[in-house]
């Protein structure tokens, strides 16, 4: 009877993912506000109704495809944060992968960049899981930071809150846009504005 | 011949400070979006075709309304890098001042705040001329910090620019409201992040 469940849910996962390879297919090529779960069930050649049996509404569909691509970006920050370097390296290189992610998206894959514009503008609960990711990954580099004498931070959390918070331009989707016109800062002169904090003590 | 056209120029002015005042009334009432420049004019009892003697656009009225509200910012930041207190004590009353500013609108202005919000989002020319105005206040005062020994800046105008891109959030119209269910960082926090750089040397 167990065995029964786990290959209903097994079924189920594979059915979830389908639709939103699916979904982010079509979001790509024509945009997220323009698909419809019509299509989506056109593309897997299935009912609506179908669909509806894995997905309560198009929204839980637009949140799982803008999950999926947030996580690309979740797991590469949390393999930064595990190298063996030094804690500044590793800070500076979670920032730039973000705001690499970013630029990428928004030059190669236009209509994507706009979902997670939404999702950030709407503030999204898979977008505020994200932030909480990403703070993780910080909060254990200056924790290591302070544990080896590189960085004098007193409150770690409030640490990880002031740098994402000064380096908002860089993490945030729309900011990032609104700001590529803009020569200073650089993202390498902001990682440094931080890590003086960081390093001489907050 | 000159007296002449000075008082041309008087009456000019006149009217266009008439057709601002009578705008940015309407645009508190139901919004810069829904005013026509009929309702501006019938408001001063004049044509439309009176108005646009003035103003070449609608547009043009919705800059000269955003451009007074940014002012007043302005001169109070201005006036607050002039006062008789210590580099660091200016700063933070500055940043709180824009921060206060934007607050104040949101909460008793929400119309108002809609129209600041769209100039931003939109880069108008008057919002770039605002932050000129408002970076010149924040290096008067770190160039006298420097001066003074309180900081230890190489480059001020870079510092400038970190400043105001690590205090994004309280800076931006929108940012600021956005933020505003985020308890930390709360504004002192950031400033003095910001200050520990200023201090310690950048």
């Amino acid at each position: 009877m167990e065995k029964l469940a786990q290959v209903a849910s097994h079924a189920r996962d594979d059915a979830r993912r389908a639709i939103v390879d699916a979904a982010e297919k079509l979001f790509r090529e024509i945009g997220f506000q323009k698909t419809t779960i019509g299509d989506i069930a056109q593309g897997l050649r299935m009912s609506s109704a179908n669909v509806y049996r894995f997905f309560a509404s198009k929204a839980e569909i637009n949140e799982a495809v803008a999950r999926r691509l947030l996580a690309e970006i979740k797991m590469e920050v949390a393999g930064i944060a595990r190298r063996p370097a030094s804690a500044s390296q590793r800070l500076r290189a979670c920032i730039v992968a973000i705001d690499d992610a970013n630029a990428q998206r928004f030059l190669s894959d236009r209509k994507c960049h706009e979902l997670v514009e939404t999702a950030f503008n709407e503030n999204w609960i898979i977008v505020r899981e994200y932030a909480q990711a990403i703070d993780k990954s910080l909060s254990e580099i200056i924790f290591e930071g302070n544990r080896d004498g590189e960085f004098h931070v007193i409150d770690c959390n409030l640490a990880v809150v002031l740098v994402r918070t000064a380096c908002a331009q860089f993490y945030h989707p729309r900011m990032a846009v609104e700001c590529t016109e803009n020569a200073e800062p650089t993202i390498h002169q902001l990682v440094d504005f931080c890590l003086v904090v960081l390093e001489r003590g907050l």
